[in-house]
């Protein structure tokens, strides 16, 4: 499942904001379309949001006119807005830097037109390598489950959330793939339903069993199901292996440690992020508390409650079993994790 | 708060399913529509089911006719049906049982309105000792605390929950009346939403701050709010100390256990049931699937695909630092806690 097309001079997304109720395709055809669509989750999950960031540049690059270094300090404009659209991926600050990069070095080099097809290589390349990463990390990520059936997962982390491969998610489409009979137990993921929504709507179309459950059913599900391993995504891991994911992971952790169940981050190595020591150092984005409060703009709670939104939290390495990437599986803890 | 009005021959029960955005009172005129009241949880809160299901049987007998024993056949046949409305909380078979000893008690000893007369003032006798419950359990709970001003909490354990004066919830109330300046970060509890409807709504009616979480949140609130004390009602307890509550509750104990912050149950000593030795022998409630598929009649996931609901978890007692009730605190774990 792949949320982009990359069509001529424009970029198509499906908006994940309205799926499974419907599969609406949306036109990107500047960088300050696509922050707005990063901003409101038109397209998540940390890898897609790196690619359609890269895509986005790339578009852009092709809009832009006069000299090589204004058109470069435009981009830069435009790469900061995208790098601050969402601060907790890891992996949106990478491909924007892989993409300001090559502007850099191909800056004097040649006319308007040959730097944006450099920039346009780039960012498939970074859709290409993502995609080859799905597949290494579902291959890595199931050699660690050699009889398990019975997954847990959270939020979104399928093709949706990536470029079109998955990672957690990626792992059970493998197992299944190689012929395992697996069964998933999605969280719904509160407050936007990623799980509810997008992962339920992914295993269906794989033909996988799939059964949701509200975020605080987790603990007791996983002991009365039996859940033999718990599968999830990550958007910024730091160096000694803290894992910061969509919120609700570190409950997931937590129950898993107390029932001795397999926790497994999986995640390109595009997430890793060497500035950060522990997961102290990783920020964490605070949405917007209407998200908690209303549903389908329906108000859910009195008129003037307050609420606070965190999008992340951050699971402690002591809590981690093993952290799967496309070039290796780093078992814990402790983990060191170096800059690649 | 009351969720209760005791009009003559008739109850009127605040509609708890459509709080906090319509204050709806409905009549229940009979057993029959208290068993549908209790099983659609127009009312829940396990010691206001008990209540409710104790006041319905007295307003049953005013209406049954017959010889003694018909009449006391007749109300066994109903008291069997509000039992098993819903099966987790102890509070419900507890006042049934209550009633109905009474009922069998004064079956020979005179006339169909004496009978009726019994057990409406057993009944009442249940609601006013819930409401002193209420009060000694806030004194109780509160003496808990002598610092601490914040606080986390699940589903409703207010007076909705209750006959007017809560559990968990009435702690934090006193020591709001005695001049603690304590906010509460209250989950919403999905999938029927209690906390963000009626926890929010109990909280504002008493001037204490309140800011609503995604369940999924509450982990990561707990650490980086200063999370002092985490208080939450049962539904049954085990004579180990187990206990049975809310679906989440688990996660919140475990999280609290994580973080080294007290976590309190408070429940009256009706909530005991010396018959079951562990939480394992707690019956768990599955509610319908279609309350985590959809909301408002708004489906939330694919068409097609299955859901899980249990309604309730049963959290250890390892994982519980005191159980308050109206008549003692034990601070545990071990427990031990006998049939009273």
């Amino acid at each position: 499942m792949d949320p982009f097309r990359l069509e001529g001079s424009h970029l198509s997304i499906l908006d994940q904001t309205v799926l499974p109720r419907e599969e609406r395709w949306i036109e990107v055809r500047d960088a300050q379309a696509m922050v707005d669509a990063i901003s409101r989750l038109r397209i998540r999950g940390a890898p897609a949001i790196g690619i359609a960031a890269a895509l986005a540049l790339a578009i852009e690059a092709e809009r832009l006119t006069g000299d090589a270094s204004v058109r470069f300090a435009a981009l830069k404009r435009e790469a900061a807005l995208l790098r601050a659209a969402r601060p907790t991926a890891a992996n949106l600050a990478w491909a924007v830097e892989r993409v300001l990069a090559v502007a850099g070095r191909e800056e004097e080099r040649g006319d308007a037109q040959s730097w944006a097809a450099a920039l346009r290589r780039e960012a498939i390349a970074i859709w290409e390598e993502d995609r080859a990463a799905s597949r290494a990390m579902a291959r890595w990520g199931a050699s660690l489950f050699r009889q398990e059936t019975r997954f847990m997962t959270h939020c979104n982390t399928g093709g949706l959330a990536t470029g079109g491969g998955g990672t957690a998610l990626a792992v059970i489409f493998e197992l299944k793939r190689t012929g395992r009979d697996v069964s998933v137990w999605a969280t719904e993921t509160r407050p936007l339903l990623q799980g509810a929504r997008l992962t339920a709507w992914e295993l269906m179309r794989e033909r996988i069993p799939v059964r949701l459950i509200a975020d605080g059913a987790a603990a007791y599900v996983m002991a009365r199901s039996c859940i033999q391993g718990v599968l999830v995504g990550a958007d910024r891991i730091a160096r000694n292996g803290d894992v910061a994911n969509k919120v609700g992971t570190l409950s997931l952790a937590l129950a898993a440690k107390d029932r001795g169940i397999p926790f497994v981050v999986v995640a390109p190595t595009s997430t890793l992020d060497s500035d950060c020591r522990t997961g102290a150092d990783i920020p964490i984005e605070e949405r917007d508390p209407m998200e908690v409060l209303s549903w389908q703009s329906i108000a859910i709670a009195p008129e003037g409650v307050g609420a606070e939104n965190p999008a992340f939290d951050v699971t402690p390495a002591r809590l981690v079993t093993a952290i799967v990437t496309e070039r290796w599986i780093a078992a814990g803890p402790p983990f060191h994790l170096g800059a690649d």
